[in-house]
């Protein structure tokens, strides 16, 4: 699709220009996009009114409606997002190896930019300021594709980023948007091999399935969030009941809040009504038998279940006879984000966190630190559940990779 | 295709046992079978005398022989890499980062396999053992698939490979061999999400792009090396012609070759006459005018010799008027592998080395030095030309990611 090849030469011919540019340069834009996103946020407001009306129109949900709805206050909370990330280390030139070669040879192992970044999302426009937010903070150029639902309120944002570029001395094709919504599109985005070096979807399962099975430019995928608590026989009650209420009820909308429960049996008669007793009627639980044995208003339990991520205060719990099948549960059914155990015993919590695969596991505390902010990475683009390149969230140096810097007098090789 | 869903299931049953096995056991495997390629030597090569006799008889050029022919000294040579990457360093258990976070939780990251490594070769059967011994030591589960041609040899390694897992006590399937050469099986096993972590292509740019088409799994591209030498005005005569040399001829069919030459027109008729005289007729010499009017034998160059990778004793010329022209031609051209600057002058030594966006750049230096074991890393599986996880000569660190282990004493998030 010429449109979307006509993008990507844009792209790569801000690419140089941007990834040569000072940390002063990166941050005066980043500080300036945040003061015009201020100043316009009337203009922000009526034209995100307009994508609003025309899903109302559609008859779209509510909860959807809310993604997509601006404030005055959300705005502001942009911004301040945008003012934080300068404040960030840069990332770029790090070194972060290096050395003499036996010949003489000096090797600089240098942090730089990952180049032409694409973010394919969904309903929310602030996805588009922060996004472009981290990408000008590391030196990349970044081409976003948001829903048609958020057209308008994406293109108004986009347009104030490419003004805070040019008057900060920065290629205005640092930032670009895909004006075209239709899936033609964003397919023809996900094969620009030789113009995009990364693409990271954010969004739904729905999405980041689409994008695995039609992209042929790397892929970081993103949010799937499967994650678990297992509560062994050596728990204390107390922590297991807190944690397991904060893992699942505190947001249970986001990726790292818990799907699915599993308890060791010893322990199931006095930790789950325990429980029940914090939860009453909040949380719906989909159990097998022996959970319905004791939590009386149990539903039963599919496979389905556990494949699951919920999103809402629903939970699905297996009373399990050991730590290895709550193991093994959790590498067949969980997206390998993040998984609790809760235990006071030091082999089962080393035993657990060895042989759980997954991205961040965590011993005797909630899942829901897995985030960028609570791992003093200050910021995140998303949190990754692939192993290559980046696992978890992935903050600033997650969106750099690196070059080596050979240096000689005329070595060559024997 | 429920065959190679099943080699996944083992590998992924596998993988538990090997990843959680320490260097020691994981060292014995791969040291025994050193030991068993010594001493099945005779089989080795009555199997791959099979693959030999069936390429010929399908008159299959020298080259492709040559690539796919065993002997007792290169069997040696595998059995003595492979005594190599035992001596190196466990690049498992690292720690990495971490350390205590506001609210009391300890934060560890740690250095760990990336799990199941799916590796697509074509005819050199020592590709199958090299790669098996450094997976292994990196604690990952490897399913190999080799080609069609190899199928007896690739057979026989793989299965000395498996007993040695046996006789070290780790699980046989930490070695799998596709034993279905079809073009299905090779698509199942690129699109075999859930079970395969990565998959790394070893082969020609049709083998890599075939894979990056196809597959739905990460893939590492490996191995696409159009590099290139600019001979700057304020080149060293004598560098500039050494090193040209030897980028070009030590070695032409590797990647770390280059493939064009640029020079700047001030010193084109100092510089072409004197690399002339060396090369003789030895270096087919396609280039633009200017190159033809200072050396006669000069064929006319097209855009895609450009383009291309010649691998072998060809090289494309273009007469540059400046250092931006050159960067640019390297950008457009090249597959930001390995590219070099020969330069006196330490301003245009910078602004190549910033503005050249591959892995390797170097200064005065010969682009051939772009190899796991010249950079130090020991070994290598292969050189990556993207972005994304590992650029460059990628060794055993290269095959690992990492987990977040985070351990509490109750913390929820407020």
């Amino acid at each position: 699709m010429s449109y979307i090849k006509d993008l990507g030469e844009r792209a790569v011919s801000a690419k140089a220009k941007l990834s040569a540019a000072p940390a002063s340069k990166r941050d005066s834009a980043i500080l300036k996009a945040a003061e015009l996103l201020v100043e316009n946020a009337d203009n922000i407001l009526l034209e995100n009114t307009k994508d609003i009306a025309a899903a109302i129109q559609r008859g779209i949900k509510d909860a959807f409606i809310e993604r997509l709805t601006l404030s005055d206050s959300r705005i502001a909370a942009i911004a301040d997002g945008l003012r934080k990330i300068t404040a960030l280390p840069d990332p770029l030139g790090e070194v972060i190896g290096g050395g003499n070669l036996p010949n003489g040879l000096s090797v600089v192992k240098k942090r730089v930019p990952l180049g032409v970044i694409g973010i394919i999302f969904e309903s929310r426009p602030n996805v588009a300021a922060d996004a472009a937010g981290l990408c000008l903070k590391s030196g990349n150029t970044v081409i976003l594709r948001g829903g048609s639902d958020a057209i308008h309120s994406n293109r108004v944002i986009t347009n104030l980023f490419r003004e805070a570029c040019i008057m900060s001395g920065l290629p205005a094709d640092s930032v670009i948007l895909v004006e075209d919504t239709s899936r033609d599109a964003a397919t023809a985005l996900m094969r620009l091999n030789g113009y995009v070096d990364v693409l990271i979807p954010r969004g739904g399962a729905g999405l980041i399935k689409s994008v695995v099975e039609n992209a042929t430019v790397p892929v970081i995928e993103t949010g799937a969030g499967n994650c678990h608590v297992y509560v062994d026989e050596y728990a204390d009650i107390a922590k297991a009941v807190s944690i397991t209420d904060n893992a699942k009820k505190q947001r249970p909308s986001v990726c790292n809040s818990i799907e699915s429960l599993l308890v060791h049996t010893n322990i199931a008669s006095t930790f789950l009504p325990a429980l029940a007793s914090v939860w009453g009627d909040s949380v719906e639980i989909y159990g097998d038998p022996e959970t319905a044995a004791i939590i009386h208003t149990t539903r039963p339990v599919t496979d389905e279940d556990y494949y699951t991520e919920y999103n809402e205060n629903k939970i699905a719990v297996r009373i399990v006879p050991d730590i290895k099948t709550a193991i093994a549960h959790i590498e067949k059914y969980g997206t390998h984000h993040s998984d609790a155990i809760i235990t006071e015993n030091f082999r089962n919590a080393t035993e657990f966190t060895e042989q759980v695969q997954s991205a961040a596991v965590y011993v005797n505390a909630s899942t829901r630190f897995t985030d960028g902010y609570e791992f003093g990475l200050g910021a995140e683009i998303g949190i990754s559940t692939q192993k290559l390149h980046a696992r978890g969230p992935m903050g600033l140096k997650e969106l750099t990779t690196y070059k080596y810097i050979v240096t000689g007098d005329g070595q060559i090789r024997e």
